[in-house]
């Protein structure tokens, strides 16, 4: 077989791979920096988050085009479809955590007008950073194409759940203390349920990534059977 | 060319569209019982919507596999290949859809639990109907390969958004009028946001319907410039 097109043919593959890998990189500065800037109430820290957001969507789109254009021409099999479409599946989880990570900045102009509410915001900065650690783990998982710590990251996401739900009772409980400060508590709910949601599509990659790598289906995953705010 | 094979593979693409619409269906139906279980504090039917979520997971499942293997076995061209495409973006929209349903419903058991708030139930109906009735409406175009609907769904997303950021602020209204209620009333604001999402996917099932139809892009999406909840 001519070696030039073999070569270009994995060359496809290496860049799809890096592409999607470049997202993930995207996908975390937004994240890191939209729980930055909630926690130091930073208007312009949220700003850059937030017009960086289109980003992303190009890229993501682009891995699509090309994903869809590599199936229809190579024909890939085993290994290089399954390859292919992870990356495509991931890029489209990452796309979605980006835009999780501009809606968190966009609330962060608002909650900034408000009184800080240092234990909440300590609870919120704990929860962000479980979640930024498990994006980073699972990300890391996908780059080295590691099974075992992608079936970590999927094994442990009722962590983030307990998290979640103990700062959702966090909040109600601070609202019925001090009704002036429900409007800015309305607003951490929803940043809370963002970084919840960020987490849950960490572990959808990390089902991807287990089924690139090992080419197995993941059984239905474990949630918290306590009732789940 | 040999007639069988270019029959079955008119089948294939007919089979894949009929999958998608009938998936439609089903989150059609999720979305409407979600609605009308939070309506009348129905728990029987929060619960048979509940347990009907993992049908949609499984058919898009079955679409996404059957799309990627039309497109690596069959090289679609063009009009098909966006077909294809289509076909499986709008499944993975609907299957998110049928999620949001799901969440909704299950908030609906702990909602039961409190006292009826008639005008801000009246209001979430509205919403849910107006969001129900743009999902009907989408579907319709996709079924009829109609992109001017699609378009004319695509156009009117800021109508949702005005009704979520009106529900929002009666919600804190209410909050701040009586503490004892903010419990019952933030799950209330999750289920106006998961109307709201389910709005936005409806409008991203508008875009994908037009692509299908015209091969052209649209432009960004109209968004409300006051303030968003």
């Amino acid at each position: 077989m001519n070696e030039h097109i073999v070569k270009s043919y994995e060359d496809e593959l290496n860049t799809l791979t890096a592409e999607c890998a470049r997202l993930g990189g995207l996908a975390e500065a937004q994240v890191a920096d939209a729980i930055n800037a909630v926690v130091k109430r930073d208007q312009s820290l949220a700003s850059a988050a937030m017009e960086r957001d289109d980003q992303l969507d190009v890229l993501q789109q682009d891995i699509e085009r090309k994903a869809i254009r590599l199936i229809a021409l190579r024909q890939p099999m085993a290994n290089d479809l399954r390859r292919t479409v992870a990356a495509m599946k991931i890029a489209g989880e990452l796309e979605r955590i980006g835009d999780l990570g501009k809606n968190i900045a966009k609330r962060t102009l608002v909650i900034v007008e408000s009184e800080p509410m240092a234990p909440l915001t300590r609870s919120l900065e704990r929860l962000g950073k479980l979640v930024a650690a498990r994006l980073k783990a699972v990300l890391d998982a996908y780059t080295r194409s590691d099974a075992e710590r992608a079936v970590a990251v999927w094994s442990q996401d009722d962590e983030v759940d307990e998290h979640y739900n103990s700062l959702f009772r966090e909040l109600l409980t601070y609202m019925m203390g001090d009704p002036r400060t429900i409007t800015a508590c309305a607003h951490m709910l929803f940043v809370a349920k963002n970084l919840e949601r960020i987490g849950d599509h960490a572990t959808n990659i990390a089902e991807m990534v287990c089924y690139e790598v090992t080419g197995e289906e993941m059984a239905n995953r474990p949630k918290t059977d306590a009732f789940q705010a």
